[in-house]
């Protein structure tokens, strides 16, 4: 492997976003206004964090990009499809997404929720039509896929996170609801690389799993951290909104140094767990730190 | 194989109703209101038409219950997603489905959407997890049923009506939003007992491919008729709603004479393209009728 993953990075994103651009039906086939709506909520400058996950995991089990493509692509447009309805009226009432009005904004809440209705099959068909992998593959990849973002995962992590809002939860509802809201489908993108992989030892596939959790973990706490920190310009969304609506966050429960020393702890935690993997473990570790460290 | 399906018919809806329960999560499991809300959507006293379309279909091409159960209950929860969409007020806005509130006047609105959105994977993870099935049959149902109720299908669908709502539809435009709409699960329904069988004929395939396409859009020429024709008790939502919305339906292009015509052909049509089967395809040949004749 040469050079750093902050070089391969960026091909990694370039690399996704072909393969969105690809998934996606075209803008002028019918539904038009629908397929506009779809392709505006996934080709908007995200950072792509889960499919580089998906990525560096699978330079740490090696899995050649080839066979993670159809992961990385269903990943994000699972999350894309979370990210719409999530702003919907009915939930967090958002104007502003990566610094571009929300997709109920920019065309209508009726094409927001369908649009997002449809990228969730669309995830799924990805999966079944990918060339590269064999059909128990994408069996298991489908399986972990439909449990990480359903009632359990990150469906059901927002639903906690709507019904808190306005009240405190306790520390362990909290992370139990970010483990879900968030954590699952971060955790899910590391997974996925164990899917397509050769044969991975007990330990191997255990070590995946934890630095899965942790840095699931503390990716929320560090997007409860920068919805206080942050201004609005560089989030790309309204900055101190949780607090505005009485979310249950991290830094309200625990303050923000506390929070802070929580990421380090997790970053720690999720760099012991890589331990087997030696060298070959040094792209996640690299996307562990940015993901901790990150000011967007 | 004894007695007429009719008898069978209830035997097959306790069937799939068994596997439902079996696949939702307990309404006691938290998140324990967007559970409960799943279950209110699904668990409803629905008329299961596809569900019984898919093990007809299995008669047909003799695959058994058990092969088939996956794609009964992935498809019953993928429609069941999709009602409660579709009610939304920023959809069809209505408030009784079955004779019941809908699932966003039952509880609320965002957990209305987010329940849906978590029926969705369930689907897709009923598949993946299911034991009856080899792999490539997973893997081809899977994709049947994401292509079916993605945007070239189902929720295309959807969005042509949405968007179309107050203006008048041509034929051609009017036909392709129903073959989208509604006539894309019914046609998955019927091809999922084919995904499972044993190897068929291209006649065989072709033939349930056309029946699967002419009681697709019967059964939503039907639907427009029922709410012309019905009155609120019996078909448990609101009649006239299609008009009072301004909405395109097949009665407001063609007449109720026309559109009564217009089905008994599709029904002929659907009866020759099973020929192929000869006794086999009593079953389905009886749910045609059933459809095309139903009162609510």
């Amino acid at each position: 492997m040469d050079g750093s993953f902050g070089d391969r990075a960026a091909a990694y994103v370039d690399r996704v976003e072909r393969c969105l651009d690809r998934a996606l039906p075209p803008a002028d086939l019918a539904p038009t206004r629908l397929h506009e709506a779809m392709r505006y909520a996934v080709l908007n400058g995200g950072k792509r964090v889960r499919p580089m996950l998906v990525y560096a995991a699978g330079e740490c089990v090696g899995a050649s990009p080839g066979q993670l493509d159809p992961a990385a692509t269903a990943i994000e447009l699972i999350h894309a499809f979370s990210l719409v309805h999530d702003d919907l009226p009915a939930m967090d009432d958002d104007d502003l997404r990566r610094g571009l009005p929300t997709v109920h904004r920019r065309f209508d809440e009726a094409t927001a929720i369908l649009a997002a209705d449809a990228l969730q099959p669309l995830a799924f068909g990805v999966i079944a039509g990918a060339s590269e992998l064999s059909a128990p593959q994408k069996v298991a990849l489908a399986g972990l896929i439909a449990e990480a973002c359903g009632s359990l995962g990150m469906t059901g992590g927002q639903a906690i996170d709507v019904g808190a809002t306005g009240s405190l939860l306790g520390a362990a509802e909290l992370e139990a609801m970010h483990a879900m809201k968030t954590g699952a489908l971060i955790h899910a993108s590391v997974m996925s690389a164990c899917c397509v992989a050769d044969a991975l030892s007990d330990e191997e596939t255990n070590g995946m799993d934890a630095f899965g959790r942790h840095i699931g973990l503390a990716f929320q706490i560090r997007d409860d951290l920068l919805d206080v920190e942050g201004a609005t310009d560089v989030i790309g969304k309204r900055a101190g909104a949780d607090a505005a609506l009485g979310k249950p966050t991290w830094p309200a429960l625990f303050g923000v140094e506390q929070s802070r020393a929580r990421c380090a702890e997790l970053l720690d935690a999720a760099r012991a767990s890589l331990g087997i993997f030696g060298d070959r473990a040094e792209s996640l570790l690299w996307l562990a730190r940015l993901i901790v460290e990150r000011s967007a």
